[in-house]
């Protein structure tokens, strides 16, 4: 009679799952194929549906079958049910310590500060943002008192809603760390800087950027029987329901072709961790990423480890050649490893490259944790961005468009969510690492052999789903503990070898 | 405070508008983008949400909510009030008399037959479907006695459910006016064969295709800010939300143009009834199609009486030549709409030509009749079928496939929703008369003015929504009655015209 509170909670948590399944399906139509003018209707049907998510997480019917499904667990000892009512209590709890009213207020400022923020940036006047922005810290720190448990300070219960058991203490000791090695490559390779090789030069015919990015794609391993590719604004990948429906979108431009290709790499990176989660416990935590830190990793993991080296291009090489016949005559595979690997300090941080990234983010956590802790205000965002970009990167923003007001994630109150970024380059060069030990990477990539990379992979970092806290899984599947230096010294040979400094 | 009734009535049905539009797009997406892997996944969720309505729509809150609605409106005497009370009363108290055990009963079966008619259909073998055929009678029969209310027959009460007032022996006698009055068209035009003319053949070019018809569309008034065109096996249109998102699809083939053109043209004209919905009331049965009839009188309006004219070419042909350098030079509107008329007895509904379509439609109503007032066996349906077929169209189809195994509408369990097709095509007939009074529809559409026929339409037929019950609105709109020789003669004048005969 016992096992049945586990049936029940599968039930309940398939329930919560198939109506994820709805809202995930309305949001991705939205950036997609929906008309503008269904925009006002989507935001409502989006209301309405999330409501009942919502009331269907907080139910206490479901908090007493969990009771009853931790007695079970515990009394059958199986590793796999004690996860699983782990990560289920820990949603639950964290779900009924928010207040409704706070939800609906935080939904409600977001769209607000959202229409500010667009307005602000469209007319670069910082101002039409402070307000709403000021609205949004104080509604995220409020949100981060509900949650308060163990006596942690605010900006910890933000960071740990995006990666669990972050702290901005560990944060500020990776920076300290990262920053220094990142200025120090940036610095060498800058000495000597390279011109964008004339091979690089546009226009590149979009359908056959498309077609090639879609043949990359397939050939790492993306499903695309379980998978789609569609074209949006912003890149991005969501699942409806993983791992049987996962989806990845791409923009495209005639001028370059680095954009929509290792954007498509990226995404696939994210969607092969979607489609590599275990079906046999789909609708559960068990069937889903634990971290925005680990899924960064496998975006960054194709998109850099694998898809700016030398190796991916000599098998790519000649079939993007069949994509543009004329374009990359002679270029060697080697030539382009080097074009596909500029580093060149930038304003915007999702156009930086894989070395000047890092400072983009430790900028942003700082100016972050500042705000939670007091010491930073709203109204000096403006200044100290500018003062960073030049103290970490020798460059100034002319405009706030293209400082403070360039990213779109405060304005949804995302604090504590910039840092997964660098995570996942520091996980990602992590897993190379680890792999390399196993398997003769080269080799396997110039041979067009992508899944004993990918098999590794599923079976360390995919498949456990939320079994394992970020920093286990990362222990378990390459046997040490989170090391800036192994992202550090990985980037510094890579910019030896591509740029000979 | 009464007031109140009817923004608690308005804001119940907003919930219950907003789930099923997050249903209708998890259908759209079924049948456009969904990655074949998502179709198990995606069956559960629809299931999920499906139930998630059903609950709302039977709650005994709204049966409350609705009464104190209904108070007020009869007080206040307005007509839209009394109107909305009078429809949501309807809808109410129909969904409460449907048991969940039948209607869960239905879905399962419906999904079983479904597969069934699949794999008769390939193997062309009617016994393979034939079971779950008569179990679908048997639950449609329980159906309609769940809902019996004033002593109807049991196949009326299922005409009902597509047609609002409609009865079997109404239909009989439109039969019986239709059918003779069809063959004697047909025997006519038949006398003189006429070849497809050679500037029909293909191949055509399918993203000229879908370009030609987009403009079209979009000058016959589809509004792509708040529509899409997508593509699909089967063409539809959907409304997530009318009438700000409305959608349509298409298939294109490049044996010939038809297909594609007049299937837009066709799913336009539903889309633009959806899209004239009164934006005043949307998520209320106000804003909602008042039958399928009239729904198929709008795109059977577009397809046959406007797209189908020797005008609708003179202002067309010059622009499809366009799109077609080369492949139409000497081709005159007249021949061009002549081409487009074709009279030929053929096996497959869908594929049908104007004339021939009503003969299909009351061989299917006569077998549903008859499966219900008990006078035929599911078992005898195939033979009857040929017969039917060799009385009416002089044709006999070879296999069941190309006969009683063409329609995928009974595994859903659908008797009574063929009729509708039929009366489509006689209101349009009507609406056609009605504006002609008004209007010089020629002059017109020679000069691509369709604003005027459009608004007639937006005024009399769309903006009413639920308002008005078929006949009422066929009533108000052309001052008369349903009267099957309107249709008649005015595709005798055609065939005269087009056939010369």
């Amino acid at each position: 009679m016992k096992d049945d509170a586990i049936s029940e909670l599968k039930e309940k948590l398939r329930g919560i799952s198939l109506i994820e399944h709805a809202i995930m399906l309305l949001e991705w139509d939205q950036e997609t194929y929906m008309p503008p003018g269904g925009a006002e209707s989507r935001a409502a049907a989006l209301g309405e549906i999330v409501g009942i998510k919502h009331r269907r997480s907080q139910d206490p019917a479901l908090g007493d079958c969990i009771e009853r499904a931790e007695e079970v667990a515990q009394s059958s000892g199986d590793p796999d049910l004690l996860a699983l009512v782990r990560e289920v209590r820990y949603d639950y709890d964290q779900s009924v310590r928010i207040p409704a009213s706070l939800a609906t207020e935080i939904a409600e400022t977001s769209s607000k500060a959202l229409t500010a923020w667009r307005a602000a940036r469209e007319k670069d006047e910082f101002s039409l943002f402070e307000p709403l922005l000021s609205k949004q810290v104080e509604l995220q720190g409020d949100y981060a008192d509900a949650l308060q448990n163990d006596g942690f300070e605010r900006y910890d219960i933000l960071l740990n809603l995006y990666e669990r058991g972050l702290t901005a203490s560990e944060f500020e000791k990776i920076c300290q760390q990262v920053v220094p090695g990142l200025r120090t490559i940036i610095e060498r390779a800058t000495e000597n800087p390279s011109d964008v090789p004339s091979f690089m030069k546009g226009p590149w015919d979009k359908d056959k950027q498309l077609a090639f990015a879609r043949e990359v794609a397939t050939e790492l391993g993306y499903d695309f029987e379980r998978g789609t590719l569609d074209l949006t604004t912003h890149p991005f990948c969501t699942s409806p329901s993983a791992p049987h429906d996962v989806r990845i979108t791409t923009r495209v431009s005639t001028d370059d072709f680095i954009s929509n290709l290792y954007g498509v790499i990226h995404e696939t990176g994210h969607a092969l961790y979607e489609q590599g989660l275990d079906p046999e416990w789909e609708h559960t935590p068990l069937c889903d990423s634990i971290s925005l830190g680990i899924h960064e990793s496998q975006s960054r993991f194709w998109e850099n480890e694998i898809a700016r080296g030398e190796a991916f291009w000599s098998h790519f090489l000649p079939k993007m050649c069949q994509h543009f016949p004329g374009k990359l005559d002679g270029v060697s595979s080697r030539e382009m490893a080097a074009a596909v690997n500029p580093v060149r300090p930038s304003l915007i941080r999702v156009e930086a490259d894989e070395v000047t990234y890092g400072l983009h983010i430790a900028l942003r956590f700082e100016l972050e944790k500042g705000l939670f802790d007091g010491s930073i205000s709203v109204a000096d965002l403006p200044g100290l961005w500018r003062e960073k970009m030049q103290e970490y990167l020798g460059i100034q923003p002319e405009t706030d468009r293209d400082g403070v007001l360039q990213d779109i994630h405060w304005s949804f109150g995302l604090f504590g969510y910039f840092p997964t970024y660098l995570l996942g380059s520091l996980y990602s060069a992590h897993f190379y690492e680890a792999i390399s030990r196993d398997i003769n990477i080269d080799q396997e990539v110039s041979a067009g052999r992508f899944d004993t990379i990918l098999e590794w992979l599923r079976t360390r970092v995919h498949a456990p789903g939320r079994r394992r806290a970020p920093l286990d899984l990362l222990e378990d599947a390459t046997g040490s503990g989170l090391d800036p230096s192994v992202m550090i010294s990985a980037l510094d040979r890579k910019v030896e070898m591509v740029h000979g400094v």
